[in-house]
């Protein structure tokens, strides 16, 4: 019996708001459920188990159905997102994907791997800076990266929100230095309460993307590309876009 | 005798703001002069004769010397822009950064070509849509392409205003379905008058993106990538940004 994924949300296409894949369309596939609870997190709703409920177990084909519906019939690129998607058996599901034509991109914060990370076209890896109060094991995120055996894209996303984020993003570009590094302007809305979640203030965000831009350009950090999370300010952190 | 080429401008590092380089921290050199006019040029003060007393002619050391300042010293992608950069005699500078160990992109309407494109690391040919006001003249365009014998990474930069420009990005991606073809929303402040650079509307811009993203994604045209001037976004019309 195929194992059933725990699905918070399908929805698209749009643009991908972040990362190395900024600007491209692409249908998010966002799991429910997460083994971390970052300080910040924005996507509260995918992670919490009081909204347990609110996630649907489908199967792979199910899924794909949905994909397809929404694009069209024609080929896309997938954002695997949660939560943490690698808590899911997403292997099927990326299998039926690729005999379609699609292609995969999934995001973690690199604490679960899997021999099907290899199957991926980009491993985005999300280690998570001191602001987010979680503890990084670097064993575990060591092992992510050798699952996925050099096959897909791997890249490091950091969120930097203060001088201890940018610190901790530096250290890990330092321990992975074939790696490229995006550093993502924190967004602090959803720190300031979920009850209004579309509020995003823009200035307010440009201004930490000035200050980042400041670091790096001052530290002739070259390697080391900056960007916005583009969704939230066209959209503000309202969800389905 | 070595050529001097003029110079606009040369500043950074900051990070590009456009195109497939977003994010990147990089050191612009900015040429003077340009065989176009196009109605929305947002850099007329590289582009019209009477600019011409700005432009300083310079000898590739001295370009170098200056990048070499403004990086630290530490080897920067260095993007090479204008007016219409393939107007001057860049090759020797190309040489001596790589040399440094600097990266080169260089972007162009496409309507001038040289053997030394084979030298750039990127290449960012940018055809002007009809808002431009601009003929493109497609076999200079196909020399470029000629010229850079697959070497730069090349990729399609269309600045869409309109539905008529929505249309010409479509044509010239199906003109070239094997170049990735970036999409950037137009900024109409240069419209308004030169008088004011520094106003750009934001909210004005949020919503162009919005309107090009909703095109984008209602035709399933998942090729291509979506990107604002993310510069404009955060520093204005604003120069040496």
């Amino acid at each position: 019996m195929t194992k059933r994924i725990r699905i918070s949300e399908i929805f698209g296409p749009t643009i991908q708001g972040e990362g190395p894949l900024i600007g491209r369309p692409t249908v998010f596939v966002r799991t429910g459920g997460c083994d971390y609870r970052c300080a910040w997190c924005d996507t509260l709703y995918a992670v919490l188990p009081e909204y347990r409920d609110d996630w649907l177990p489908m199967t792979p084909g199910e899924i794909m159905a949905r994909v397809d519906e929404l694009a069209g019939g024609k080929p896309v690129l997938v954002s695997l997102s949660g939560g943490n998607p690698a808590m899911q058996p997403l292997a099927p599901l990326i299998a039926l994907g690729r005999e379609r034509g699609h292609g995969f991109a999934l995001e973690t914060q690199g604490s679960i791997s899997h021999p099907w990370f290899a199957e991926l076209d980009w491993l985005i890896l999300s280690p998570k800076p001191p602001s987010a109060g979680m503890a990084t094991d670097w064993h575990a995120f060591d092992a992510c990266l050798a699952a996925a055996r050099g096959r897909p894209r791997c890249v490091l996303k950091v969120v930097v929100f203060d001088d201890a984020d940018y610190s901790y993003a530096q250290a890990v570009a330092a321990r992975y230095p074939a790696l490229a590094v995006y550093l993502q302007v924190g967004n602090p809305a959803p720190l300031a309460g979920a009850a209004h979640p579309a509020d995003a203030d823009i200035d307010d965000l440009l201004r930490r993307l000035r200050w980042l831009v400041g670091k790096v350009t001052a530290d002739r950090w070259f390697a080391a590309t900056v960007l916005p999370q583009l969704h939230v300010l066209v959209w503000g952190n309202k969800r389905g876009v």
